[in-house]
């Protein structure tokens, strides 16, 4: 069995793959990760729960947005299940051309995100992870064009919240008239719909590059927010990440097993 | 010569209005205001180089989005032009109605916008103010039917730097291509070109409210990021606000006078 950490900056979800399947989540705040020994203990938790151990892991994927925590993972790694613990970046030879500037600088995330979505919808798929930010990643004949990063929901309201003298936080959604007539819908349609609309305006943009339309896969804890079900998404996957991680793990362990038995030729 | 104020959430705003004209503006950081003493001290630096005094000044009127200064500035009033200051709010009587929910709460930003743009470009306008906020305010009838409140492009992106690990700061403008191919057009995209369609759409929904196509007026520091002159904005004007703040001054006034005259007779 496999553990697969997708550490986000508010969130960090835990994925234990059992075979060809994900088998169970758990979600900890980032915050509170702490030390190789401190991962441990949740860990444990989790496996203890889901009828399995820290012993019976055989490998660590993580991908990471937070690089202060990507340390206390290779300790664990190397602690507790001997094994150097595998870290998602945009790896060449993995399936995917990353055809944008300066393919380091592309979040963990979105690696995950794009090798999961090639996983599941196949070579064309443009790709909407509403998160703490809010991801466009664009997937063409398997190449990763680049994509836009916008900030998530609740991080406008924070930002507004926090900007502002007068504006109060609320509880977020669609609100079907696009004229506010108190301070929450003022918000609301100023964050959800109109955030909603400049995504709508955008993809279809994007797909024009498409000759054929792209899927469009929605994925992360916010993405319902924007799930009108009116054909915008194709898709709403949670498990995108997990599984683009899954992918990325078995990929690069296939190349290093490749690596070791051509340097024993 | 009158004294309007400004005050918004980032910088506040001073305009000197002689006759019918705004002669001359200034502008100051919010938090530097201060005591009615230092505001005294910037103050007579403006009129000073503008060639007036501060007891040329006949009176003071304030649209204020931050509570906590509005104190300073009746001080001020009282203590260096001898009257009370005005502070704008959704008043009856000012020639607007206001049909949402709960006028008290309508922003005194929103209202002088409102007031202005009346002034300026008649009965049916919608406003769109880029500042710390950007805001839509729906003029129909002379009535205010209520609007939208964004995350301004400065606060969101300062909001997608502070609330994740690895994403910087940019200069913002609008990217033609809607695919980013580094991590600083990507976050241009997201928060420029994105806001910029889903202000589109949004409007071009309250549009339908009316039976003929309204004026679409920008303002605020902001304003020219989102003009693409493409024909969104009819009109991007910087003197709204402070034009409004003068009419919500001279028909309190009158109405002041109209009351004080029938209380003599």
């Amino acid at each position: 069995m496999e553990l697969l950490v997708d550490v986000g900056n508010t969130n960090t979800v835990f994925g234990l793959w059992d075979g060809d399947a994900l088998k169970a989540k758990w979600r900890i705040s980032t915050v509170r990760l702490g030390t190789e020994d401190e991962i441990y203990i949740m860990v444990k938790e989790f496996l203890n729960r889901n009828g399995s151990t820290v012993e019976g892991i055989t490998d660590l994927c993580v991908a990471s947005v937070v690089p202060s925590v990507n340390s206390s993972f290779k300790y664990f790694a190397e602690k507790y299940i001997n094994k150097n613990a595998l870290f998602v970046s945009a790896l060449e030879n993995i399936g995917v051309k990353w055809d944008v500037d300066f393919p380091p600088e592309i979040g963990a995330d979105r690696v995950a995100n794009i090798l999961g979505a090639k996983s599941f919808y196949g070579d064309n798929v443009i790709i909407i992870d509403v998160g703490t930010a809010i991801t466009i990643d664009v997937l063409k004949d398997s190449a990763f064009l680049g994509g836009a990063i916008i900030p998530g929901p609740y991080v406008s309201m924070k930002a507004l919240f926090s900007g502002t003298a007068k504006l109060p936080q609320v509880e977020l959604h669609f609100v079907e008239n696009p004229i506010g007539r108190n301070t929450g819908d003022n918000i609301r349609i100023g964050i959800i719909n109109t955030t909603f609309f400049g995504l709508q305006s955008l993809v279809s943009q994007i797909i024009k590059y498409y000759p054929v339309k792209p899927v469009v896969v929605a994925t992360g804890g916010y993405a319902r927010l924007f799930d009108k079900r009116d054909g915008f998404f194709d898709f709403i996957n949670a498990e995108l990440t997990l599984k683009g991680i899954k992918e990325f793990c078995k990929r690069v362990r296939n190349l290093e097993e490749d690596i070791a038995n051509k340097s024993m030729d």
